[in-house]
């Protein structure tokens, strides 16, 4: 009975161990990308049916849940550090993990993950958004605690997440006050 | 811009620290609420293609993501512990926390949750059965720890995940093969 579907599934608990710089609000511990896969899936299943209601909600989530399965090889690579090397890890980490499946869900997982990347449909347009706010909404709620940690600033963050409007332009002004409003904060320094 | 779907969205960052009795495969901690969720997901995709290919893969995935939003006010259940009061107070939780949203949202997600715990569908009664077999598959590939912690028998774990038939025969059969498995190595004790 699907035992490479199994195999699979074991193999993704390590998702659990990968941390991320970012984390959950009112925790003192980083957030792992597992959690933070679910967040997503939530954040989708929550702000699509009335920001975009005309897209397809099981495909934004898929692409949710599975975008960071990489991470298990390539590891969580920090949004405001080197991103030298960063896709071709990730392509080769796809590889081997989607490949746990049998050949017809290998092909399927891989084109999720690589839609999401690519960036190139209205629905991973909008996971990408969904994607860079939340780190947004978890700091701001956090004292800015990410962004202390790491020195990052204003001028980093405005411009990493202005391809937030390309999936919505409401969720893009959303993020654009609450980063403003955590530079009047004194957590991201200008200039 | 969405304000109560943000605010619920936060809420649910609580979720992360609900800690339940498993272990994440390979980890040397208790796993929390948020990424069992996602492993739920992540197993209603690997299997639902080819167990149940007939079911309706969206609302499987959302039942799966939502099912424990609840535990947030109600804390997670033991299922070999008392289950005395576990509906009353969850249902209080849910009233609370998808009442955060948006009225014709709230009673959308209240539906889901409802669904899953009332298994009166196809797709609630599989995503029950996987919700089971997961903590087996944990257990069974870390050395049978929670069992052993807590002294759970051979008897109540098969008492216990018997319903996994009601949402697949194929996956009660592995289930079955793993319970007795664990008992051969002496980590669920007969009688």
């Amino acid at each position: 009975m699907a035992e490479k579907q199994i195999k699979f599934l074991i193999e993704l608990e390590k998702l659990k161990g990968v941390e991320r710089r970012s984390y959950p609000i009112g925790l003192d511990r980083r957030e792992n990308s597992a959690e933070h896969s679910w967040s997503l899936a939530m954040a989708a299943m929550a702000l699509a049916p009335v920001v975009v209601p005309q897209l397809d909600l099981l495909r934004i989530l898929e692409m949710a849940l599975v975008h960071d399965i990489v991470e298990i090889d390539a590891g969580d690579t920090f949004c405001y550090g080197d991103q030298k090397g960063k896709i071709e890890k990730e392509r080769t980490a796809a590889q081997r993990i989607f490949g746990l499946l049998p050949a017809d869900q290998a092909e399927q997982w891989s084109q999720l993950w690589e839609e999401f990347e690519a960036r190139n449909t209205k629905e991973s347009l909008f996971a990408n958004s969904l994607d860079r706010i939340l780190p947004l909404i978890q700091n701001f709620h956090g004292g800015g605690k990410t962004w202390l940690e790491n020195g990052v600033r204003y001028e980093q963050v405005m411009e990493r997440n202005l391809r937030i409007q390309d999936g919505s332009p409401e969720l893009w002004e959303y993020a654009r006050k609450l980063i403003d409003a955590a530079a009047a904060r004194g957590w991201l320094p200008k200039g």
